[in-house]
């Protein structure tokens, strides 16, 4: 039986968290692993709400962290699918960092996390096509064959010379809206 | 001042936890941000012991999750610094798990992430050469240099057509000792 | 020197959080206080934005729980900031509960907290007055004197007949929008 | 079957808790939702020992911060049930700081709570009535009436013409022994 | 200067807690090193009390635990200083569980921990004297010696030949109240 | 049924823990209970690899804190078991604490826990004999008699007069390894 396929502003999810001390380390800085527990959350919640299915991480994709996050910051994460593969489901969440009091405010980094649904006995099931709207949801879905292939070939369940589409990263620069 | 150059072994950390209730997901599988975060403060340790300096978490590569990790499972984390450059150092990790009572035992992922040594006001610093000895770890040194092309490309920070050492990805599959 | 009126929805928080076993009592359910803990962090950040400020819990009005919030369900937090006076801001706070798998969703309820904007030395200080737009915004702007006077004469700092304002809770029913 | 009644002494729950980093704010004050969190618990205990069953929070009054309790302070809870309708508790709840090196101790506020009595479904079941025995705790039994007609007024479960206890409010002062 | 000495029901702590998930290991029972957490927490906010100081934990006697505890459990502990002799404290506790639907309570063990008063640099700082009222306490007051003696054997601090005190373990058996 | 001994290395395990703000206290030292619940956690999962089994905490022995640790130090535990009776096991814990970037290093404690091995209802289950094979490991494995002597007379479960070994701590000062 065929599911209805959704929209990724439907499985739009906000996330916002206060760095509070234990998320930091002695420098007062947010904790890189701290903020991928955040990031996992958020994204394994916008893939709940695209599949409505219990969910379970298989992949994060690189990432980068350029500045560093202080305590007492709040940081907002923006999470949705970007793309559905039979029963996985590529997110992709952006990452805001704010301090209010000093006015400061700066896009952090993004990233690309894959989720499985799975039904009660954990095995895999499918989950609703994607349909892109905007045209960054669309660059997006475009993207996320190429991000795909990259995933296998990394983790030896592809061959790099049959990975066509990530070839493209030779003469394309835009293996990633990421940044 | 050329710091004196160490070896890998020197920055091994061996992390064990015990998976408890919270960090499960509704099927009782740890989330896989938290065993994020716990490879992130096993590699950060690591980095730490091979810089002896506060670090800061610069990049996680592309982890792969293929098989679920229990509540009451032990995982063992084991980190250890393969390459310096300048002020950053890649680290490796393997994660591995284990129900006890049930005999179960296997090698659940491995990772590389990125650490920057920093001093007390956040700047910079140099960090000693690393030496590879075993096999493994002249492995692990020589494909660093491709991991590291890979991170700026998909970082936007290097031009893929400028990246040589990682073209060698599709006539090499070697690109990760990661699986 | 007279700071600028901001509009109510400039302050809006959205905070979405999973449901973990720790924040569960042995029903499995949501333990009311975790979800105040919550409440106070959304609205606070709501209050920071408002204010630009270090902002304190000043009260938190009451709160009426009524139906059980389950272990793996998604709690959405809405918060936005209502009224200000001179140092206060009054917060509006809606609380969601989703379980998705199950395909059930439902507001939870609704409440009211002041916080109190604050210098680094701890010492009040003033914020911007608040422009309502929506009907909502003016509605629960105008209710906002009413449920201060209520607070003042529960934390005895009023005398009931003086409670003008609140004295028009016998003959309006709308002294709350929470429900 | 009629329950035996029990006295409220026989509830009394007296909890303390130490300020540690992740309870405060960045200006080291203990976060307001944290220290609801512990009222609810210490309340839920004293609730459960009158009814010997399991117990939900159904509602907390209005709660007015007055003064920051700081990192490294020690904080008393006392809570005991002060009245039961049917199913229901509404348990009393006082707060006290104290910096031990410093010398400074201080009454931080008190609040009311109400608990409902469920079985193992989650179904309300009665609970034992309520014998006041001290001058004090008469005073709170007779005050429970008002406070409950307020808590049905602000959930919109009751007209506000229909709470003829409440309207006592404005002739007198006592609505709460809160402060 | 010589400090007023004080009781030792001045420094009593009751502290309670509700056994929550992440407190369990895969039996649903209250982890040991849990229950040791609370109790160096309850002991040194008694030790607090008695010197109006900051206190560190010197050391931690003997514990048996002989049944379990389990998960939705309440946890009472209730500890005051029973001997001081210069800067350190010797602290008695008694933990107590009580499963509250189920009607099942008991006392779990107790134990004794030391703690050492400092100044804000951390230096050893003297303490008041202890006086002992009850029976109970005099018993206590009277074997913290041999308890001394034997710590400081058992740290390789004292000869055995020198335990002049301990050596009436083997012609009595009280060197501890605790079972 | 007779278990195949094992060797005391077959259960090391090596846990590392990096002190986060909320496991330390008001001087910014590790306090003495969040150390202690790592050392069971790390003693209870080399007893889980010695038996094979789920395990309970059945005792810790007396500790001796000598040395502040604080924020931001790297503490490593070394867990192994010593001798096995029946069903329970004796584990030997070392604690190590460095700050890295001061270059610090040291030994902090050590001590002994017993873990008793469980079925799934929670009944004792025997183990395995433990077989001792570095000299640090045969002395270890011969005061283990003393040592278990002390715990039942201190637990009141033995009569000092039949502790035949424990009298040796008066003739020989090697009770404990620990110091």
């Amino acid at each position: 039986m065929a599911k209805k396929a959704k929209k990724s502003s439907e499985s739009l999810v906000i996330m916002t968290e206060l760095v509070l001390p234990n998320d930091t380390n002695t420098l007062n800085n947010l904790m890189g692993g701290k903020l991928m527990h955040w990031m996992d959350i958020a994204a394994g919640v916008s893939a709940q709400k695209h599949s409505n299915r219990i969910v379970v991480t298989a992949s994060a994709d690189n990432i980068s962290f350029q500045r560093p996050i202080q305590l007492g910051d709040v940081v907002t994460l923006r999470a949705k699918v970007v793309r559905s593969f039979s029963s996985s489901m590529e997110v992709y969440i952006e990452v805001f960092a704010e301090n209010i009091p000093s006015g400061t405010k700066f896009r952090s980094h993004s990233a690309f996390f894959t989720f499985v649904a799975v039904d009660q006995g954990g095995k895999p099931i499918d989950v609703p096509e994607l349909i892109p709207e905007t045209d960054e949801e669309k660059e997006l879905f475009d993207g996320a064959l190429r991000r795909r292939q990259l995933r296998l070939v990394l983790a030896k369940r592809m061959k790099p010379e049959e990975a066509t589409e990530l070839k493209s990263i030779f003469v394309d620069q835009n293996i990633a809206k990421a940044e």
